[in-house]
């Protein structure tokens, strides 16, 4: 296997990128995956160099152009055709990679991923799927931002290929798929959802129906399936949510206490909260029914972070991820295009 | 003034009712507004008997029925037209009280509101407005659940509605409106939010933009514009992860803890936290655009939240909100019916 590896995507990189890329191999034993680093050449030579973990499976792609976090997606696309970002987009297509992980700019990775891979068969809307930690679990959500107005029929799409993914990635088999809405009964909701319900139960086996958002963090679904402005809306609420909670009790317990406790004490609490949540820099979001892996990872990630979307993209290539989405979707056609809720 | 209180009302009623419109009435001083109590009459005048506090402002229109919280809301609104809660709607709509006060079915006051007391002109979509507080501040979200399908001028509707219902109950001249949405840029967001964006431009005199969901916390804007679904999704999402965070919090903290100081420590700052972010049990959310005062409290409102739901009520009247709401609007015609997104 090859991944591709954009090394000047995110906050860290190349640092981050690099070493993610030769620890990852370090640990991989054997037989690792050939890791393609798409990058300025001496740049990342140098920091190989001045790595202790010498090995044979990594090389340069050389490249100097760099897409920045705040470029628009569209433009940074059609413009910097040789940049690291869409070199290493493009080495999928043209079969000299198997995979492509980057911790680059969102909107460009999407938008090069569709232009230049394209979608599987059968998916009209590839989705984001990040998974969401709580206390003892934790959960898919699809789609967290990839498409903001969406029909029933695409909610099903993304509960079939989050259940494939969840199903090799995370190893939970037959995972528990619920909708999110505002009320329990299949008849609640907005358009869009009320269509969805009846798919959803037919087409997905362990269809849990409705969950509201308030039990989201309970752990009572593996995936929770929504359109991409509610999921980029709860996703960014909870960051923002979990940020703001935290400086407010600290304050709190600041102008509560006439000791130094607080921070002894609070400290490894928040620590330890911090380090699940902290999904962004840990995990990497999978770009489903794209027709290529493609693991996005957040852009302050650190070389665990790198490492673990390289494991990721390893496992989806060894299990056969994209074949395995367009199989289960070629099952489960639907034809409700009159039905069009939001569409453009 | 005369209030109508829907006296069986909410998990604590009658007593909480009872108690709320006494000692409201006592802190009104000589002239307080008129309450009719509507509910069981004996068992209300025993709430009244034993209460230190007397008082000829005070009367019972007696009902025996009562609609219960779980009950579907147009079937409780129909056959229960003796209910405490249609009873007290009906009040207005005769001209017997002008405002009515429930802590309720939010389904059935909703459907009862409609349907007793219809629209202000102009007005096609009441919206619910709860006061969403933080650290600092706090937030008016419209809609919070009434509407999960609207159109972008219904979103308009409800900046203006709740900027003047916001002026005089917190007395915030010309508040700050913000359009919820995923990013930023007009361009951004879904097709509603597209549409809604210039429209909120050319008619809201204190539109600041977007706001994404990662912000609203941050005393960014006064009041925060978006469909009911997603509204509601932030509501019960605010609801759930501040639940899940306190116990995570408490748990952390106890096992990283050799001493009892978790308790001493945190409990302060975390009842200090709750006490302001309890707004559901000591705020009121006005049904705007219903062409009638009703203030909604939450289920579990004690006496303290029942007190100041009447103040709130008692306000609105004085201000005469609802013509105000009526002569903005009047002055707000938007004729973008060809835009229709997500209408039934």
């Amino acid at each position: 296997m090859r991944i591709a590896l954009d090394a000047m995507g995110g906050d860290h990189a190349p640092f981050s990128t690099v070493n993610g890329a030769l620890e990852f191999i370090r640990e991989c034993g054997n037989t690792p995956p050939f890791i393609d680093l798409y990058g300025p050449k001496n740049e990342l030579q140098k920091i190989i160099d001045s790595s202790d973990i010498k090995t044979n499976f990594i090389s340069i792609i050389n490249c100097d152009e760099v897409i920045h976090p705040n470029e628009k997606s569209v433009r940074a696309f059609k413009e910097k055709p040789n940049s690291s970002l869409v070199k290493s987009v493009t080495a999928v297509k043209n079969a000299d990679a198997d995979a492509i992980v980057s911790a680059g700019n969102t909107g460009a990775l999407l938008t090069s991923s569709l232009f230049i891979l394209g979608k599987i068969e059968g998916i009209n809307r590839p989705a984001l799927a990040p998974c969401i930690p709580t206390q003892k679990g934790g959960f898919i959500l699809c789609d967290a931002g990839a498409n903001a107005d969406v029909k029933p029929k695409h909610l099903v799409h993304f509960g079939i290929m989050a259940s494939a993914y969840m199903e090799f990635l995370v190893d939970i088999k037959n995972p528990r798929v619920a909708l999110l809405n505002i009320g329990i009964e299949s008849s609640k909701g907005n358009e869009l959802s009320r269509q969805a319900y009846p798919l959803m139960e037919e087409h997905i086996s362990n269809f849990i129906g409705n969950i509201e958002s308030r039990y989201i963090m309970e752990d009572k679904a593996d995936i929770i399936v929504c359109d991409g402005f509610v999921g980029n809306t709860v996703l960014k609420l909870i960051e923002g949510l979990i940020k703001h909670l935290f400086s407010w009790i600290g304050d709190s317990m600041e102008s509560n206490s006439t000791t130094n406790s607080k921070t002894s004490l609070l400290k490894p609490a928040f620590n330890d909260i911090k380090n699940v949540l902290d999904y962004e820099q840990h995990g990497s979001t999978p770009f489903l029914g794209v027709n290529g892996i493609v693991m996005k990872c957040h852009g302050n990630s650190s070389v665990k972070s790198i490492k673990s979307a390289l494991k990721s993209a390893q496992i989806a290539y060894n299990e056969n991820l994209i074949d395995n989405i367009a199989n289960r979707i070629s099952k489960h056609l639907i034809n409700n295009d009159s039905k069009t809720v939001n569409e453009k």
